[in-house]
């Protein structure tokens, strides 16, 4: 069993939390792969830099500059201090752009009514690469960086990108898909952060839906998962970033 | 026959010699480990940071925000950068810190009249992860960085990455060192371009040392080309970087 975990910038840019949440990763058995975000950390540099970020809904819009910063702060300053992290303790990890080893080939996203630049919608997934390293017993940490196979590299989400890897390796392997963030799973009352859902099917998340207890920014998280689930991935978990070593949070299933 | 071939930060930071570089590089058939600096990138944007650069005796003082800035310069921007043109040259790039796959193990410089902060002398290279890369027929482009093991990224010097992983893979395998600088190779006349001179034995060194010939920059250069032949590297060529493909410049020997 594969296990393939995604890591938000929210735990990332918080020294405690990247610590707890390294040790407990470092913790689980078997072969893993870890997939990590870091958007708050660009847009803060960004800022160092007198440049200024644009979001549409809820988007990051990528343009020139601002590839240069998320290839800085994903693919350099959050990947190596990472893999550097995970080493000391004796996992052995290493770090990936979608760029290295032909990992995430992408194209720039097709410019509709908006234009985000240099954003990649990904192609495919190369997991021959991703099979050579865990048959080695090394650890893939995964940038939210795809290319485009013509000499650029492209932002794209780290959600997607778990998604993507963890569908394209169920075709090769069981394999699990864990989405770690800030809270301990799917609540059903937002103000109360003990209120997990353990178990949502395709049934009850039309439900939870139309009665509005699932929101806005939930709903594309628990699509990937479906979507991830359709295309053969044997379970997704999404718990809180700092537990992903114990089985807690929300199990999503068909 | 593995060639490990080094390239300076001049070459990469002008668009057009790393286009030229990039394009000769791919041409060179066989296994093949490229290591790249990046000495000034990390200068300017340390100033568009607002952050001086303190340089001793031609090194680069690495405080804790310079190796934040050197970790994203060499490890994301450049090294990413170098991966995804390679990449559209049809050469399966993969980039490596120095803490990827414990490829470089080094410890913090020790403070004795100068205090470089956070640089890295090297303990050991993991020629055991080259070779399964090599073996795949992956090309690992090396950024100038290793990891003290303890969770710290270290700045490193690329022409010593360079010399040291040609000695450890020359333990191994038959193992060439192509030194990729600005200029045509090691000149007789500074003031003449061409007047390269085409082979240095260690006695010639002696006597162009004395002569004045080899001057301040190069002596290291030399020093650690001789280091590596000593150590078992069949042969070591300093030669233009843009011409990297031909079988110019000068060729260092016993």
């Amino acid at each position: 069993m594969i296990k393939v975990i995604k890591v938000g910038g929210g735990i990332i840019e918080q020294e405690d939390n990247l610590s707890v949440f390294l040790d407990s990763f470092s913790k689980i058995d078997g072969p893993k792969v870890l997939v990590h975000g870091g958007g708050r950390l660009a847009t803060k540099f960004a800022e160092d830099l007198g440049h200024k970020t644009t979001m549409v809904e809820g988007r990051r819009v990528t343009d020139k500059k601002m590839l240069e910063i998320v290839t800085m702060v994903y693919g350099g300053l959050a990947n190596k201090k990472i893999v550097a992290r995970l080493q000391s303790n004796g996992t052995n990890a290493l770090g990936l752009s979608g760029a290295d080893g032909n990992l995430i080939t992408a194209h720039k996203r097709p410019v509709s009514k908006i234009d985000y630049g240099w954003v990649g919608d990904i192609d495919g997934i190369n997991t021959t690469l991703l099979l050579i390293l865990l048959q080695n017993n090394i650890v893939p940490v995964v940038a939210p960086l795809s290319h485009d196979g013509s000499g650029n590299i492209l932002n794209t989400n780290a959600d997607t990108i778990a998604s993507e890897v963890s569908k394209a390796l169920a075709k090769k392997e069981n394999t699990q898909l864990i989405l770690g963030f800030e809270l301990d799973g799917v609540l059903k009352d937002f103000d109360d952060k003990s209120s997990v859902i353990k178990k949502i099917d395709l049934q009850s998340f039309e439900e939870l839906k139309s009665q509005g207890i699932i929101s806005e920014g939930m709903i594309p998280k628990l699509s990937n998962a479906f979507n991830a689930i359709n295309a053969g991935v044997s379970s997704v978990r999404i718990c809180n970033a700092l537990k992903i070593g114990e089985n807690t949070g929300t199990l999503i299933s068909i």
